[in-house]
């Protein structure tokens, strides 16, 4: 009898979470009930905005302790019992971490390849990708030969934020933690410089790349990170706020910028939540999706194997030690 | 022989200014040189943005101690070395705190009095009308029924940005520090509602007043008052900083709120500095002066008799004891 794989969150950690606040196991096969589908998960997302639910703080709720940890998933479908879907059928679900699950048909979107890894469609051409394509349309207001630096530079949004941005004619400039992230968005992801604040101080660091200021910040931190970009903002910046990382791990509410800041800079800061663009979504696959195919922009993926290992991957993501689209592998 | 009057900034205070930190005297009387103009100052206008220059620190530059204290004033031409002025003409310039001063011609500019006060100048049609007017007209996006929330309330520039988003079909809430002031903006001003944060507990009166949210927040005073009415935004909400008056008293610099209230609320929030807007400034006198006229528009001044009060006066508008645009009468 196939048993399903699930993890379970053990407990609501404090700061950093580590593998063993989540355990592994297995449990009965679940079926479709009448207008489910049963899915077969081939790749769960791991997501910073997760520490969020793990202390119950998130917008979209919490994750109780002793219940399946929450996620993303692409997967298979493996039986319908909703006229919606096909056997075999590509599908994103809230499933979590899990290996199969029943979810109901309406809380299931069906999944385009566009003849590429379907991986994707938990990355650049998923949720951190509408972000990115939303926050670039709707809020950065990107002009010819602005500069655009953007804070955890390497990971989903930040990538595909800055490779919009570039293709809109800005320079590019991204934060990252280590030498391995800073190449890559130099090199394959066509940045124009890069600040590895593990080498360099911060600040020295922001002056250094963005000498005559910062005219679009993208901000998945707030905390210090936020506070130095807003020192060197431009004249008529825009700041784009879509996560709080250095707030996740805190475990306590970090202050923002000095309003000081945004008054000298005649700044613009705006808050970006991914499920107000949905909309953009259609024309954010097929743009990004031909972008991708033609090399303009580069992705770059973490892939962990095996769901028993989910707790470990979450943990060096939380950590800044993933390197990429942080994926777990699952069928 | 005629002394002109002066007042020279003693020190640069910590804290809150007291009356000491300046020192009244007499000196000899200035005459007008080669393209200046000798004025007789009328009224001086005292602005919190005073204190940071005080301090040396804002963007217009600083007053060193042992020199005139700095500040805007109206007065009258007396004597014109100036194609472009004629004696009796009323103007407005950046003298400082003194009774006459010679000024260069293209330092000065031509007063309009619209058969209104020319206080009104240094106030309502002057800076603080100004700030208010391309506030609301360029960055806060008011709509009908709109809640409208603002600091410093019955202060020249929030009670003309309250009445301002009135005429524009808001609902507005005002924040004050006295009974007086709740009822002036909630009497002549015409808010529909006050709250005084010495009688009521700041949060809970944002709460009670603003029951569906904050749709916009016009802000002159950050720190703790800025944050707790970013706990209140509605969502897509517009928030306008022009003032950072708990900032220039604490003498530090004072975080702002929590990226994640900007990125809940989907808010955007913009900086505002009124020199940007001068190009504003002929359409803002003839409509807020015909404003005022027919009453749309209530103002208050509160007018000190005599250059050797403006220390005093000047200490009573940073401690919040003032009520309404902070003057000085000199002639």
């Amino acid at each position: 009898m196939p048993k399903r794989e699930q993890v379970i969150l053990e407990r609501r950690c404090e700061g950093r979470p580590s593998a063993d606040d989540f355990r592994y196991e297995t449990a009965p096969m679940p079926s479709a009930g009448d207008g489910q589908v049963l899915i077969e998960v081939l790749y769960l997302s791991l997501d910073p905005y997760l520490r969020g639910k793990i202390s119950g703080r998130h917008m979209s709720g919490g994750v109780a302790p002793g219940s399946v940890m929450a996620g993303e998933t692409v997967g298979r479908v493996l039986e319908s019992r909703s006229p919606d879907f096909a056997v075999d059928d590509l599908v994103h679900s809230f499933s979590g971490w899990c290996s199969h699950a029943a979810v109901a048909a309406a809380e299931v979107r069906r999944v385009r390849s566009y003849d590429l890894p379907v991986s994707l469609a938990l990355g650049a051409l998923g949720m951190p990708g509408l972000t990115a394509y939303a926050g670039i349309e709707r809020l950065a207001d990107v002009r010819e030969n602005n500069t655009f630096l953007v804070s955890a530079a390497s990971g989903p949004v930040g990538s595909v934020a800055a490779q919009l941005a570039r293709l809109k004619g800005a320079r590019t400039v991204g934060i990252v933690g280590s030498r391995q992230k800073a190449d890559w968005i130099t090199g394959p992801a066509r940045f124009d410089a890069a600040i590895n604040y593990r080498e360099e101080d911060l600040q020295e660091g922001i002056k250094r790349t963005c000498p005559e200021g910062v005219d679009i910040y993208f901000d998945a931190v707030g905390g210090e990170v936020l506070d130095l970009a807003c020192e060197q903002l431009a004249l008529d910046a825009r700041v784009v706020l879509y996560g709080v990382l250095a707030q996740y791990n805190a475990e306590s509410r970090l202050p923002g910028p000095p309003p000081g800041l945004i008054i000298r800079a005649r700044a613009h800061m705006h808050g970006l939540v991914v499920y107000d663009h949905e909309d953009l979504r259609p024309e954010m696959e097929e743009r990004c999706s031909a972008w991708i195919k033609s090399g303009a922009i580069a992705y770059n993926e973490d892939v962990t194997e095996g769901l028993q290992h989910a707790g470990a991957a979450f943990a060096r993501l939380m950590a800044g030690e993933n390197f990429g689209k942080t994926l777990v592998r699952i069928a």
